[in-house]
């Protein structure tokens, strides 16, 4: 219903998947290996396809930062991925899809057997190597046929795009996703995996952020937060947190960086683009909704708010349908102040749907024009058919004042379809 | 998985639609006319059936009790029957399916006419009067329509079954909701009306109980909000707490009542199998989730998590699926424990899935035997097609025990089906 929004100089996805539109910044490198196994817990014996990939710096760098899913069950590689944080250098990571390494009887012990062959390969610590799993939580890692294919991660690298490893770490991701920003003479670029399980607190996805800026370390952990606060954490597929996912940032400090705030602002327009490319590519995605929601006490309860409505199954049933059933915002609000003990007075309230008032001066202003027109909006924001690019960046835009404070937010969400619930009751097979 | 849960004395539904199974408690009495209506705000000009029902006493009683939506944009009728509970005696109330009269521009007006008009016909004061009104939220009650069949009401009334009520007040429920216990020589008998905005934090569906049994008015209003923690407050179809939703009590006083207690015990267990049976009956259910969470701190967070687990849209597309992705139990009570400060000990959670563990010292105990056990439990437990009566009452039984506390609880849920998005992408056409 909205135009694209306004990324600024970020390039990247459905535009121009050349390695033009997000090469890598310098002293990066990325490999990826194909593989199959056939997992043990499956009553069917047939194989499954696995990725491998590699991500790795020419030199490590002190320079690097990391968030961590909020989950109180995290799997293996983020266990170990924090405590990885207080090591001076870094010089990359291993990833693989297909299986999450989340709770198997040996998850650590297969993350640490991974993280030093890949370690060796490179010639590094293996302290100074992340590792991470994606895929099906409570299955084991087929560890001998990942260590039979890790040493063809050797056999020449991707040093030109980001676009083979942001396609190396999909799962049920339809296209790969990723940003660029050119900032300062260098360049931030970032690769995100993630299409179900999608509701960050920090973040549900991989995400990889690479960038040559000489960013000073203190600076880069002070920053990644903040912008994942305004973009990641501003996202919902679905409410459910994963156990595994995280985001890591490094800098090869190759180039000059005169200018932090100018890079925090690079930095959290990328994300924000990102955080969008993962809604858009939400398993089922028909259409993307971005909540607005002001009035509220506070920033935080805004967001609650905003939350509410883009997790609201009746919301997001409507919407996938060009259903115009707008009572359904004001109910899931409702539902959510109710629940939280704030009171609301529908006199101050005001809803609109694709810049059209549905709610104001205390009551529903609604009748068979106004449905038709609002019915037309949802159509225009839809996307019928999920291809390897999303046909266009349209949301379906929500605004919802509570008239109570000051407090504001955005969020992103997409809506629930067939595609959703089919992707999802067999994942596995 | 499991058998019928045990219900005591409980009948109704689907074993027996008889006026035997749920007869009326002495000196109440109902009757439903239809009408049809044009919604000024619907775009296509076709007629709508909609019900007008009435729930009365042949003489006002003071003892009634009555507990409303938590959600903080509530329709008309809640608002007005909030003020009702004040009255010195209550005559019954006057219900509505298709439209919910909320945030109407006349909405309170319109709800105040109806319920004067009801009070004429029974002669009896408008306060004594309560009204309902459930379906479309934001459209106004044709109330020209409604004024003109309500007169209908006086032709004769349905002294011997609720299941006529139960049939009158449903929207998209797939069958009739009525549950009678007999009790001490009298009689409990409740309707109850339900299929989606489903997550009653108190009620989120319109529950009407009738007894025939002498309890005061004091007591009444003791017990019933104690049934109601345990059994409505206890379920959830899609985390939706609804705007209009209540559940009234009403005690005709014709019989004695000797034992408070057994009044409580069977009104407890009648709500339960009500409860269930709206569960069972939820937009699209082919699976019901019994969810026991122990070990929780204290027995509300226990609740919370039982509902993270019937709530996270992964699990319940798997169970739908009849796929064993048990990794997805952990991964939401891991989400909800994370976001809740609370950090768990994966060496004290045990997870079972119809009785079969499937984590335990610390990891998940999976094979393709395993896998496939699980698989033919989910079959067993599934309802393919939606009929006119469910086909079972089996459910589907999840068991955690978190390792931390006395803290325990059951929740009943549905899973996620296709039909449940269909009905909902487009639920007013």
């Amino acid at each position: 219903m909205r135009g694209p929004f306004s990324s600024g100089e970020v390039s990247g996805t459905y535009k121009d998947m050349s390695s033009e539109s997000c090469p890598l910044p310098e002293g990066f490198a990325t490999q990826t290996v194909p593989l199959t196994f056939f997992p043990k817990e499956r009553p069917v014996q047939k194989p499954l396809p696995m990725k491998l990939n590699l991500l790795w710096l020419d030199e490590p760098t002190d320079s690097f930062a990391g968030m961590f899913t909020r989950n109180a069950f995290p799997g293996a590689p983020v266990l170990l991925g924090r405590t990885l944080l207080d090591q001076p250098r870094s010089r990359g990571i291993l990833i693989n899809n297909k299986v999450a390494n989340v709770g198997g009887p040996t998850a650590l012990a297969d993350a640490r057997d991974l993280q030093a062959r890949g370690a060796t390969l490179l010639g590094c610590e293996p302290g100074e190597l992340f590792v991470a799993s994606t895929g099906i939580i409570g299955w084991s890692l087929p560890v001998p046929a990942m260590l039979e294919a890790l040493p063809k991660l050797k056999d020449g690298a991707e040093r030109a795009s980001a676009w083979p490893l942001a396609a190396g770490i999909m799962t049920t991701d339809a296209w790969p996703k990723a940003r660029s920003a050119a900032c300062q003479g260098g360049r931030i670029t970032a690769v995100a995996k993630g299409a179900g399980m999608i509701e960050p607190n920090m973040a549900t996805m991989l995400v990889y952020i690479m960038t040559d800026l000489d960013i000073p370390r203190a600076a880069l952990r002070e920053i990644l937060p903040r912008a994942v606060e305004r973009s990641f954490n501003c996202i919902s597929v679905d409410s459910d947190q994963s156990t595994s996912d995280m985001c890591l940032a490094w800098a090869s400090r190759r180039r000059p960086c005169p200018d932090l705030a100018a890079f925090e602002d690079s930095l959290t327009h990328l994300c924000e683009a990102l955080a969008q490319d993962i809604v858009r590519n939400g398993e089922g995605t028909a259409h993307v909704m971005e909540i607005h929601v002001e009035g509220a006490p506070d920033d935080r309860q805004a967001r609650e708010a905003a939350k509410a409505v883009a997790n609201s199954p009746l919301v997001k049933t409507a919407i996938f349908g060009n259903d115009p059933n707008v009572g359904r915002l004001l109910a899931a609000v409702g539902d959510w102040a109710g629940n939280h003990g704030l009171s609301l007075d529908p006199s101050q309230l005001e809803v609109s749907l694709g810049g059209i008032p549905v709610y104001t001066r205390g009551a529903f202003q609604l009748d068979a024009d106004k449905e038709r027109l609002l019915s037309d909006r949802l159509l225009e924001a839809s996307m019928p058919e999920k291809k390897h690019a999303p046909p266009h960046e349209r949301v379906v835009e929500i605004r919802i004042d509570l008239g109570e404070g000051p407090g504001r937010a955005r969020v992103w969400g997409s809506d629930l379809s067939y595609e959703y619930v089919r992707e999802n009751a067999d994942y596995r097979s």
